[in-house]
């Protein structure tokens, strides 16, 4: 094995880790917690089974890729619930150092297209970040939809904190904002938020 | 929300139920065992990673969606070990009825297409199926060997059976073969095969 490939390998190791990244949402059927490879591999197929929807045209395998590198920096930085205030003024710089970390176990031309895409992601941008931001939005909010509401009422989150992060899902798909508008009425009719 | 939407967003959900297909890989570290919804995301991350090394030119998009999307009816029919013989006698009549139904909740033309893919990825013949077949060996092989073989040992998994199996990654990937040549090879003399 070669010095590249040896890289290549360290880091397809390396990246095992995301599947012990907790977060907040549960699974479907009051499952347990989903892990971060989860969450990444069904915004993935969602991105691609909804990509009909998006406002522009977008680039649907970077999308995917976006999707599924997003939350590698995690392993390090841990995962940052939506709606936790003070864990979201450090979210930046605990990821910056992740990222630094975890992309320079590649070689060095793969450590700066994976950075590229994770910074385009981040960045909220281009079409294909706001899609990918639209299924980050959308892949949790359905999942707690279907377990009524129940993350929404376990930590007591409010409508305004929920247009404030899901109304962005609108600059990148506006039919999956209507959508996502309806369930939120829902949920704060039946008086989960 | 629309008839088509309905559809789609049903199919978003239902397939929520892979992350708890739990296959026999162990996770690295000597983890928890893997669930399909992981496998599906390393395989496709590593897709992305490791696309240089296919033989043939390859639609990456297309090889990352088959990652995705090809244990999706495991969902009815169960993960069957790939050293299980008795398993995969039925495997393709189990896996046959589980993509009418699953496949089924999609729009006509998406059921299509995802059928399609599926399909395209279990016949082994286009660049891009047997590359993602190279990431399917590849990816619980490097994390077995990463746990020092003991889901072979523990399964009690014969060389000759391995090769069998994952000999086909030269179909995909040449290179990677050597690759994988050589981690069977290492556990041969360290007696885990």
């Amino acid at each position: 094995m070669d010095e590249r490939m040896k890289k290549q390998m360290a880091f397809a190791l390396e990246i095992d880790k995301v599947k012990n990244i907790f977060r907040q949402t549960h699974l479907s059927m009051n499952g347990r917690n989903e892990n971060d490879a989860e969450h990444s591999w069904h915004m993935a197929v969602m991105a691609y089974l909804l990509r009909e929807y998006a406002n522009e045209e977008i680039d649907i395998a970077k999308v995917m890729l976006m999707c599924l590198i997003h939350d590698i920096v995690e392993i390090d930085a841990g995962d940052t619930y939506a709606y936790d205030a003070e864990g979201l003024k450090t979210q930046k710089a605990r990821e910056d150092a992740a990222k630094e970390r975890i992309f320079s176990i590649l070689p060095e031309e793969q450590k700066e297209e994976f950075t590229a895409l994770f910074d385009e992601f981040e960045a909220y941008e281009t079409p294909e970040s706001k899609f990918a931001h639209a299924m980050d939005n959308l892949q949790p909010l359905m999942l707690n939809h279907s377990n009524g509401g129940s993350d929404w009422r376990e930590h007591q989150v409010k409508a305004e904190q929920v247009y404030q992060r899901q109304g962005k899902t609108k600059l990148g798909s506006q039919k999956l904002f209507e959508l996502t508008d309806s369930i939120i009425q829902e949920n704060i009719r039946k008086g989960n938020l």
